[in-house]
């Protein structure tokens, strides 16, 4: 009898360091005793769209996710079942041929601004973490990965975050960090927090691996 | 050669549910491991002053505590010396004449409003929690404790919360939050939270016993 698998949540607004919270609580791991899933392959398939339409599309809202997609393939690797998760192309916001297989692990963690949107995923959740970063430090952040990683203009920047990822953060992300069970701040720079979330993990895995 | 003795700091307003966090995370610890030591205990001595004298003290406020011994014992439990720490006398708002003695831990937890309040103590902190609970829930709670426990009558107590304990909590508690290297919300009710964080004391312990 095998040791249920255990499911972890992580939001966050975007730039709170969430990715990296995740990344590194999960670092040290096997991919075969953890499976680190990310939101944002969830996104729905806009290839039923003209181009010029998919861009107009509010990404930063929860509609822009399939949800039910994200749930079922959650649902299988709790029970153990193989899934291939899907891969997203940002430049034709359409869903890539590729997948990413995940199989057995004991592990999941779910990673992205809407972790803790979904009241049924939450309910399948034993820990539910939010990473908070201030505002101001947030959009910095954003800024500068958009600058310098994504060679968007300033002006755009600005833009997508007035129209959207700002009314968005507040109306769905925000909301749910009352639904945490710790939250953590200031991101991946918290050495003590990560800390003690990796010793956690690492203590379920011990309890998982010996008895698998 | 001995680990070094680690030294976690529990902060939270009124109500907020931090000594029983810091009872939960410690409750399944010998005393010979863990120190677990409150801040209420340094009220400085009133002895001098009159007794309606004692009643006017502003108790919420950081001058009320006595932090220049509470570092002096902190310090010394850190460096593995004996310390006798004093308990207060509420009723005449002194020093009895009993004394707690700590010696040889291998963990020290200070809780109590201000935990987090002297930047001296926090550098010597190995984890910072603070635990949040929201405004009402908390205001709630202290009413129930004061009404019921301590034979108070309401207008005692509403007069108490608008003239110490809610300035006091918004210029002195509330801002040490920043200084949290994790923060728990609802406090005692948060089962997940006290299991991940009596997993990393359980562990520091196991560390520091097989050492020494």
């Amino acid at each position: 009898m095998k040791e249920k698998v255990i499911l972890i949540g992580i939001a966050g607004g975007t730039g709170s360091g969430k990715t990296s919270v995740a990344r590194a609580i999960t670092g040290d791991c096997s991919r075969d005793d953890v499976a680190l899933i990310e939101q944002d392959s969830y996104y729905h398939d806009m290839k039923n769209l003209e181009l010029s339409e998919r861009a107009k599309i509010n990404y930063d809202h929860p509609k822009a996710m399939d949800f039910d997609l994200m749930k079922q393939q959650i649902k299988s690797l709790l029970n153990r079942k193989p899934v291939a998760v899907p891969t997203y192309d940002y430049t034709n916001h359409t869903r890539s041929e590729n997948t990413v297989s995940f199989s057995g692990q004991h592990i999941v963690v779910l990673e992205g601004i809407l972790a803790l949107y979904d009241a049924e995923l939450r309910d399948l959740m034993d820990i539910k973490i939010f990473v908070h970063a201030p505002d101001d430090i947030r959009i910095l952040r954003r800024i500068r990965r958009d600058l310098k990683e994504r060679g968007r203009d300033f002006d755009t920047i600005l833009e997508q975050y007035y129209e959207t990822v700002r009314p968005m953060h507040m109306q769905f992300v925000e909301p749910t960090k009352r639904f945490a069970d710790i939250i953590v701040p200031e991101g991946a720079h918290n050495h003590v927090a990560i800390d003690i979330l990796r010793t956690k993990i690492k203590n379920l895995l011990e309890e998982r691996i010996v008895k698998s």
